[in-house]
């Protein structure tokens, strides 16, 4: 498996290069703080599975490379801004095993480093000079920041399923969308391609985001660098607990005390360790499988080329890896 | 001098109530709380100079009413974002005498709210679709947050005269040179008549914010909205403070203790009362009088119109405005 994650990996790497070239470029004349801070949160990791998304796609449509490189930094860029107001608005110490932005700087470099952030994203797509690349990319930060408001609203759940699959899409899918769409409309392909790659985007986002919440309940804190089950912790509903209750005769009384935040340390433990126990897990991935081929469907039309055949990998890749 | 105010104002009443309209309009779903949330921050004042600057420089110059109107809103749309987030920086409960939504809502809504009306500025603008303006706009946003976070770094000031022009150009002036730039540029205007207006803005900007300064020294907190010399009690050095202190045998003195932070509230108050008091006021005014009429110099060669006519009015209020 190694070998296959390398190979569609591989193909990117000089212009995934030149992506982070970009993306510690500055256009203008800033605080010499801002260098640094930018190098350490760009540093800090992150799979740039989004940069690779429009790069591959680009390299399958033949869009224009530079272009491209410019989309995917812009795309990197406005992820790590929208990561970095989520620290500050989580109170999260550490994000990635090392301490976040908010924790070393405080609220308001926080806000506005982030603000800075979203601007050089905005800068690097302005370069590229599309008019319907621009406004689907601002709208993308609509659905984003409108997800998390909703979430901090906690409004009144009916469909806690519905809800979920909302939020993954606003919080992870969008930003997948825009990547494999965006990538589509540089080169200038047709309005099916571009919805198709558009919908490949889509179902490997929500496969990304459906697989990183189980790793939040399977993986051991060194690491995903943050304690197991954190999402459940900060009373986050997230689909093995949705599965979890669906198979429990207590069910919808368990949702709702989560959702009401009646239940007590001891009670999140006990159900940590019992969804980690049940068939949760699995189902979850299983969903997890249907999504990528739902995704991997969308690639049939397309151009057979080396890009075509990493995409498939990337959709694999997704499934299954383990951090 | 009520009657002149009116003037300016009423050559573009019309395309402003579509402009207030457009910065309602959202181009998503998205939560409920929002819209009221947009309508209390639209609602609570603001003169609306930077879209009248827009407007009158569109009219002027010819531009298209449809692109004007949504950049006047885009603009004005960015400008709020930015207070949003400022509020949050500044930890201030009130502006324009209201309470701010981070003392209505704490600072996670704070930050999204902000980010939110910052992707409805970027869609705003996205739709006119001029890579050119794009860019300049990337870069104004830029320029705005790199203003602040040097203020929020305190970095040794050399020369405090040029620290404070070049911290109001960034709050201020940026934005109002990007008001006046891209309208010309929307204008399909020579090269010569966007640096023109851009000039014409910048001056402008520079002397609102001088007026502004002013101000905050020798109005009454009902009419401001805030504590007099809100800005001097904060530890932020503005022009009367300046040349109050050049006037002074132990101006530089006074200057080093305010940047240490090390006069107490007694000598705080004293100071005010003292600049309140001096010739620093007056010639601050006057420095303002010297921006203005450098900026109206800008006019000269511009088409005559009853608009040119309004951005002369426009520059007079900017210094003679009491609010």
């Amino acid at each position: 498996m190694k070998t296959k994650t390398t190979t569609f990996f591989d193909l990117v790497r000089p212009d995934l290069l030149e992506v982070e070239a970009r993306m510690r470029i500055s256009p203008s004349q800033h605080h010499p703080s801002l260098d640094k801070v930018i190098d350490y949160l760009l540093s800090s990791g992150g799979k740039r599975i989004r940069p690779i998304l429009v790069l591959l796609t680009s390299g399958m449509l033949g869009a224009d490379r530079d272009e491209s490189i410019n989309l995917a930094a812009s795309i990197e860029m406005l992820h790590t801004a929208t990561l970095v107001h989520d620290d500050l608005i989580d109170g999260s110490k550490l994000r990635r095993g090392i301490p976040t932005l908010n924790a070393k700087w405080g609220p308001g470099a926080t806000v506005l480093t982030g603000d800075y952030i979203f601007a050089r994203a905005a800068h690097l797509a302005s370069t590229i000079g599309s008019k319907e690349l621009m406004e689907i990319y601002a709208r993308t930060l609509m659905t984003i920041v409108n997800g998390e408001i909703s979430q901090l609203f906690n409004t009144l759940i009916v469909d806690p399923q519905q809800e979920y699959y909302g939020r993954i899409y606003a919080k992870t899918a969008s930003l997948f969308e825009v990547s494999t769409e965006g990538a589509a409309i540089l080169s200038g392909s047709k309005g099916e391609v571009i919805k198709a790659m558009k919908s490949f985007g889509y179902h490997i986002g929500i496969a990304f985001q459906i697989v990183d919440d189980v790793l939040d309940f399977i993986s051991e804190q060194e690491q995903v660098g943050k304690p197991v089950a954190n999402d459940l912790r900060r009373g986050l509903i997230t689909l093995p607990v949705l599965y979890y209750s669906e198979a429990n005769p207590d069910g919808d009384k368990l949702i709702e005390e989560l959702q009401q935040g009646e239940m007590d340390d001891q009670g999140i433990e006990r159900l940590i360790n019992a969804i980690r126990a049940s068939d949760a897990i699995k189902q979850t991935l299983e969903q997890a499988d249907r999504f990528v081929s739902a995704g991997e469907e969308m690639l049939d039309g397309m151009p057979a080329t080396p890009q075509k055949e990493a995409l498939h990998e990337l959709a694999h890749y997704v499934v299954k890896r383990t951090i």
